[in-house]
């Protein structure tokens, strides 16, 4: 499901507790057994047990483990405060637990369990839905909403045989737009479009898979998509954009309206989003809104969002002077791509503390856009506004290992620096080379 | 197969020449059918093209082009290289062809290339070999050997059902090193084994599975294994490295001679090899020496091979005060393990400039060792040194895209500074919420 | 004088053209001789010659030439930029003259050349001022200017005896302004004070001497006065700043308006000014619009003069949720610093590229202030927009040799490099020794 | 006194104590009153007493107070320790305190106090001194003794004039070996040797001047000269070059040996040290020493005296494939300067955790050089070194300020990571500036 127009706060349907923790300096990975003694007394279900190497202190160990509801947790995460030297609560109930700090994945895999999360499955249709009375549509929806229901990180996404009433619907869409694009897409967007047509099947007479592009983009920025079956939490969504993944529906819209749909569509997805992420300094200004998000307060989750909202959905951009759209809801919208760019709608300049409090209509063209200088610009912006995020730690994205560490010790400080030596010894070295 | 006693400089069983070249500034994507005239004009077959976005020079592309031998390569080459802005030469022919870069995978799954360029099928045994004779033994290594050759990057390693035989073999080397391991091992190794214990199945009465392992090291470092069909070349072993890809045999030494292998099998790998690439700083040191290695010239491959003898292979290293085994061979080796910490072979402070040049016994116990003091250190050693490599570019791998990028224009310089700033923010952000 | 109310664009009061330029790489040190001949074959007359090191080929050499008007210098130009590996011309000139870069001082000494640049003396008083008809304060104004017009660098600034109606003067703004302090005053102005007092013999009767404030700050931040003979151009007066150079005034207003003064005067200085200048990053701040000025075209001097004016001179900050006053025009000024800290006033933030175009009166309370978050904010944002200024250079000044380097070769941007490295692994270092 | 031959282990002459301590943080500059009553009461007598800003806590102050010997200063320091929110101990006394940090200067005014520690006056001559019995020559060596005994921080550096025997002895010198420097001196001695000409008079028949140099080398790095009134102990030699200062004397040998001299002389330090100082790399190297001599153990400071010695006395280095001689040592001496670059002597790579521990002659030719690779890998391994020295703190010196500032608190590691910041910022706009 998109993060555009559909993205709202969870209702937390899992309710399991994540304990990290290491034992004191002396202790040993062996200990893990006596820990897991201390759940049992308190009748503590555990849901999964995770034993690594701790990267707060040299040579220890680290433990995570995720325990279902029920039993006397507080009991147990009372003992281990008082005996680990680590201890850390990571809850999808964190609203009710003083310092706790709201769940988020730790690894890439750990996005599957957003299906669990879904707030409302890809099938269910408002009444005023225009494919509410189709049951051919419907049952189509409930079959792309069961892919993306079934799918695991790392699989192939399951390319869809698209029927011919849904590439004429596309084509329509594709007609329209890409003749657009010369005069209202920016720079970074007429630059990859070429691309696509030549490596994934973008043509007026075909919807291209989100396989093929998923693994365009993967060779481009890193980024993925992943097939979503409903509609996302903001907390979950943002989250996977701090792994460079890209939630994606793959159903189309209805064929009574092809310029029209009331939620995000393949095509929204596929013409609107896609480009951009294939452009380097855009796919780190969106993970950087992903990385912020993790583990934020809910307020901050909501501040996000609406950056979110008015940047990768409905953003605009000074290029050589002129005003470009590079926002998704934009450049797969035919009508507010062109009222965007007219002097009609009112324009600020992109600040995140300010464009974060901006409200916004979900179901009419914006009465106010933002114009971001350039992704580079906009992502430093972006980054210092995560500063001021109260949070206890920090957070970086190991793309090696495609996990998030919480930094929260000087050791981990100490390899940061020794991280950013190596960038630099690098940089010498292509100066180096580089001819006068 | 492994990088230690058995890497040897190949011969190049695939003869296809990489052209890499941009169109002039104002030209465009489309121009690539232009371009493809001209290989067919002078009658040279393409194997593969891409065209992508050129990271030198902005709203740019780039396009990568495999030609088969034949045809007049000359022709086209001089053509490219007046009309391009851009335009360089990887080829396997490197030798014959003045300033064509060797050729080196550009992305992980490039590394597909290397089974069809062994020097050595797995299934070939000398004549002492102790399993020579044994057709059963022999239609093992082959069975091992297919599945290497058919392995694809990205798909499952194929788990396998070890034989009563095989595990027995297994048992007794694996009882005999697991007690040697706490006094001879470095700290890093004694500190990963209890988690491949917990983690990967590594236990007496099973061989641990190369996929739950290369899972393993996949969440630890982003290292992962790959079964390897037979001898591949120092060139392509080492190349492999620079993706954090380690060539892993598979088969087991023969039952007859249990605490004997004339080459590496899969107690070597995975008691040997694999506990190292778990350690963070270890696995940036391999690296090193595999992005070294990309388009180096073919005397620096040799010096590259020998370091990696002396390192990764037959490491020692100082921890407090005490001398310490972190190389494979030693650790995978009940006599030299002993014997390289004894009194008797002479010892010399790991200094990459001079190690390259030591000669060394692949059939004996190493009359000389060398001492690293951390790998941190020898790390930031190995760097220095492979600054010293004549190559006319900087090379950096994207861990985002599994890519290697050849850094050689002003324009990707500013990229690498805009990522050594990114990490300085995070850093300052760290600190400040790192607690007094 | 002081940088507020009363910089303004200059006449160009010297007419000198300085050349830089270096023979190619295989000439030699000998080749001014050479040089020296075409000057003379051109009748262009050399007020000063300096022969250095060359900072962008390796051993080379650079000559700095300095030319007086007159003679055939266009020849002379054009043959040196022919025969010269490097070859620029700085001059005060610079409108006439395309190509050529506006005069700044490259070491602290050329800062001595300003005497003889000032637009007004500081004896000559409007017929408005409270002094005009005093003739015993005007030989006073005279007695400073003429300290001040001989002053040269690295000598100590000379002490004065203040009469009894002078320090009467201090007396009564003293006692205002520091009643007013506690509450109005930003942090780092109280953090300081009480500093001045011990240290510079701040006092109700007695005006600090500008030597023993010079050191107090060379101590604190490498901050230095310099006494100044009168009115100078914007330009100058910020190239000053590069340096860490504060040009003050030090004589007093008229003792018939002990709390009004037309112009800035010792207690503007020394109670509005200095104690911010003895904090780090305010001094950072004063020093990146300094280097923003060197070499920039005239427009650009005039939006950094406005950005000092409504920062150095008359900023809000917020600290702890309150709007505090740091700008010296407020500080020194008992009603404008109330005014400003009322409701009366516009806010806005602090935001270079638009508070460069604010209009603003200078003889009555400003209509409208702009509001820093912090210097180290403010800072960061200077750096941003000085990168906007259109020259052809990078500029660093280096504190080691007190001189600014105009950045320009690759050779010099890996020294940059090698430098930030080094600041690596001091980091590195103490990071290693900062207790957990 | 010349840091070479003639460097000792000194006595330590001021037995004063310093004793830096701040407040907690609720604590004001003015509670130093009631620390100082503190002092009375355990009848410490005080020497001198400093009130700044502490840049280790936001907000607070720092007091340096140095304590003459006598009184209960135990008890003192026990009552401050309990007190203060920081508290450190540099004394002289060091040996005899446990967690006593050695002295040493802490601004670059604070040389001067070395003066009072010299370990010999500069008059005093061994009985097998080739002047011993020369009145005159005595009385002139106690002139020069007497210029640098009165010598204060920021004074020039009197001009002294020569006779006619003086310039004489200096012309044999300076003839001699002018004559080899094309031959055997290192690349950047003979770059500078023209512009010392040039510049400060260096002439057959004319020594030059102590001041023109010093002024000299301040333009080019910072470097700056002292005149040195008799022998330093090491720790206050290298001290100096901390602050980018060399101790030097301005007397020349006796006449009747023109090519000896059995310690450093004026031709020693103008001809062998000068040159060098004036390059970037070697002053960046030398000041690494310094920096790392600064509260070091005393066996640390006998080490660094060592690689002094083995470096900037008596290094080698390969430049071009071919050995040349950067050691003062070796360009002052016209013997040695022969002898070190022929088959002789016995050469080794520098590195200074060996260099440190190797003996050497102080009256004959060196049987043993060490050749460094260049200035800048030299200066890389010296801060590899420096960090293996034991102390419980970084340390930077800060050229603004001309200050030490000892590093141990997370706010100052805060400040270096925004001082690599703005390299890094830099460091950006310079590159976009670079012509492509």
């Amino acid at each position: 499901m998109d993060g555009g127009n559909y993205i709202k706060e969870g209702r937390d349907s899992a309710k399991s507790t994540c304990l990290i923790f290491s034992p004191r300096e002396d202790d040993e990975v062996g200990s893990l057994g006596r820990y897991l003694k201390l759940f049992a007394k308190h009748k503590v279900n555990l849901l999964h047990i995770e034993s690594r190497s701790s990267a707060r202190t040299v040579d220890n160990y680290e433990f995570m483990v995720e325990c279902a509801p029920g039993g006397d947790l507080a009991a147990v995460i009372e003992t281990l405060r008082d005996q680990c030297g680590y201890f850390s609560i990571i809850s999808r109930n964190h609203k009710d637990n003083l310092g706790t700090v709201p769940w988020f994945p730790g690894r890439i895999r750990d996005l599957d369990r957003f299906a669990n999360q879904i707030l409302s499955y890809g099938s269910e249709l408002d009444s005023d839905h225009p494919g509410f009375t189709d049951t051919v549509y419907r049952a189509r929806r409930k079959y792309f909403a069961d892919i993306a229901y079934h799918y695991k990180h790392g699989e192939p996404i399951p390319r869809v045989d698209y029927t011919p009433a849904e590439t004429a619907t596309w084509g329509v869409v594709f007609r329209k737009l890409t003749s657009m694009y010369p005069k209202y897409a920016c720079r970074e967007h007429n630059h990859v479009f070429p691309l696509l047509i030549e490596n994934c099947g973008y043509r007026e007479d075909n919807i291209p898979q989100l396989e093929d592009i998923s693994n365009f983009l993967k060779d481009c920025t890193g980024f993925t998509l992943r097939p979503v079956a409903g509609l996302l939490s903001s907390r979950d969504f943002l989250a996977g954009l701090a792994f460079r993944v890209f939630h994606s529906t793959q159903y189309i819209r209805h064929s009574s309206k092809p310029l029209y749909t009331p939620e995000p569509d393949v095509c929204h997805e596929v013409l609107g989003h896609v480009p951009l992420f294939a452009d380097p300094a855009f796919a780190q200004f969106s993970q950087v809104i992903g990385l912020a998000s993790l583990g934020a307060p809910d307020e901050y989750i909501e501040k996000l969002a609406t950056c979110f909202w008015f940047t990768v959905e409905f953003g605009l951009c000074r290029q050589n002077g002129e005003l470009k759209a590079y926002g998704a809801g934009l450049l797969s919208s035919y009508g507010e791509l062109e009222y965007s760019l007219s002097d009609k709608p009112e324009l600020r300049p992109f600040d995140p503390a300010k464009t974060a409090l901006q409200k916004y209509p979900i179901t009419e063209y914006q009465p106010v856009y933002f114009v971001a200088e350039d992704f580079e610009d906009a992502k430093e912006k972006m980054i210092k506004f995560a500063q001021t995020i109260p949070r206890k730690f920090g957070v970086r994205y190991d793309p090696y290992t495609q996990s998030v560490n919480i930094i929260d010790s000087k050791h981990q400080i100490e390899d940061l620096v020794t991280n950013v030596n190596q960038e630099v010894q690098l940089l010498m070295d292509a100066l180096k080379k580089l001819k006068d």
